[in-house]
């Protein structure tokens, strides 16, 4: 099988709707916005041995590049519309492929997403992706516009991903049935693109969290000029890793629930006037959203711990090139 | 400096024009499109060992993997706008970084085009950007709608980007002023933008040359049903491909001018009532436009050669993946 049979073979499919004028096998795709509204663009990479391991099941990979790039709609009030996939393989092994590509055509599916075009190259396995989605023209989210005594949000759950890492890597023990749990959060993420859509008008600002909270929510206080001040007790977490956070494991706890990264969750800050919508919107979609804190007029990042006690500085959010060279 | 200041030191630019409402440095780019005009999506990835060697010097990097992609939007009559550019890096040498982003911001302005968004993963090196481009609904050029009689032109001159490369790769001797000349057209090859435009109301079908002629002539062929037929002593190409095409080299020669590929020339199809339209379009972008040949209404495709004999089968495109497996 040649690039263009693989292509072919694996990548084409009938678009999701009829935007697509023209979809994968030309020079470009050709789709048809919708009146008023603006684009939103957004791209991700994914690379064996940055972010997931070599014997990770190709149907959560094809899953994940696309979740990924679906989560920062999310975070935006978008509507996701059309992607394009650059994959970089050592092989085009039909199986691992065939297997890619129904994780990745089976979440499209679901969001009404349509791959529209793509670039196979040989080479050390990774995936980049591009997002286009729309919103009404001027209604995005943005991270700027948090201001003092928002309250500040998430949704779902906090370090599940994180955790999971840990105990896949040995560094701490799970029970199976736990990890199982867990485990599917870090490979298989859900977008919370229905609750982007609704917070557009409920919302000051949003972000999701791809990289851990204290990092993450960083960009919200300084793109917003504010501070937050969070309370660690009220942050959502699964039953196992309060009980880490409890006993001699407590570090490993604090880093997977403040900057372990690859949550996936919405973190927003709205008015206390839309405490009770957001109730009633959790309610709705059956999704956890937990009010963890407020902003601040006053910049910084404070949280506190059980006691009310400042905790002290905590690893930032995971950084590819920490210190500009390579280690 | 870590990701984030990388970023926004040599990737945070002003955009080039007051569509893009929200650049770098959110969860996605929020950009508004024109009325009236549908959108061209395209991707490309440059891998180190594949596409360009280590050596290669930064500039001219970023400048080829923006050409590529306005290559594609060149080929379907688009004007390019805004673009995403997701970098794997083995390390972050800000010098490096500079010269590369100057390179492509160099050229992005003199196209007007945005970068809004990207990301950063620390690997083997290698490029991927997404194009986002318009054209009025329904104008689009594709590869598809050529007819038989129609005359088969291509832009500028074939095989000097491969031929350079065979110069680099010592497979055949150059002179120094050749070869410096060849060179730019395969380290900063120009987009054919402005071609692309006027191309719209002019030609039937259209593609830009990334993979060689033949593989690439194959896929108007394919998407429009239709066979071709072309005269080697009409294929523009520099002198000393020229002179190599008339001596023992002539197989080297052929395979630059046919199927050697990274020309980024633009190939299409136009009815013979647009000769004098083009010609004239010729004089005026100073660019060489050259009628090569004739589409058929019989499939296939046949090279004649200077004595208008057949030429044999020649090698295809390049393809990434040519047995399916591993080499």
């Amino acid at each position: 099988m040649n690039e263009f049979e693989l292509i072919h073979r694996f990548f084409s499919r009938p678009p999701a709707d009829g935007t697509v004028r023209l979809g994968v096998g030309d020079d470009a795709a050709v789709v048809m916005p919708t009146p008023g509204h603006e684009l939103l663009l957004a791209i991700d990479t994914m690379a064996e041995g940055r972010h997931f391991f070599a014997d990770v099941p190709p149907a959560t990979l094809g899953h994940k590049i696309l979740a990924v790039n679906l989560s920062d709609m999310a975070a935006m009030g978008a509507v996701p519309r059309w992607a394009l996939l650059s994959g970089t393989l050592p092989n085009s092994d039909p199986d691992w492929l065939a297997a890619f590509s129904e994780g990745l055509f089976a979440l499209a599916k679901r969001y009404d997403v349509s791959l529209v075009g793509g670039d196979t190259v040989r080479g050390p396995c990774s995936f980049t992706l591009t997002i286009v989605g729309e919103a009404p023209a001027g209604e995005a989210l943005t991270r700027a516009g948090a201001q003092p005594d928002d309250d500040l949000w998430v949704s779902g759950t906090l370090g599940d991903a994180a955790l999971a890492l840990a105990a896949i890597q040995n560094r701490i023990t799970l029970n199976p049935a736990t990890l199982a749990v867990l485990r599917t959060h870090l490979e298989t993420p859900e977008p919370r693109v229905a609750l982007g859509l609704k917070l557009r008008r409920l919302a000051h600002a949003a972000l999701d969290i791809s990289d851990g909270l204290m990092g993450d929510l960083g960009h919200i206080l300084n793109a917003s000029d504010v501070g937050a001040e969070i309370e660690l007790p009220l942050l959502p977490c699964h039953p196992s890793l309060t009980a880490l956070l409890n006993g001699a494991e407590r570090p490993l706890a604090l880093h997977c629930l403040l900057s372990g990264g690859d949550d996936y969750e919405l973190c927003f800050t709205a008015p206390p006037a839309a405490r009770d919508a957001l109730i009633a919107l959790s309610n709705e979609l059956a999704l956890p959203l937990t009010r963890i804190g407020a902003i601040t007029a006053t910049p910084g990042f404070t949280v506190f711990d059980e006691q009310h006690h400042p905790l002290p500085a905590l690893p930032a959010a995971y950084d590819h090139f920490p210190n500009g060279t390579p280690p």
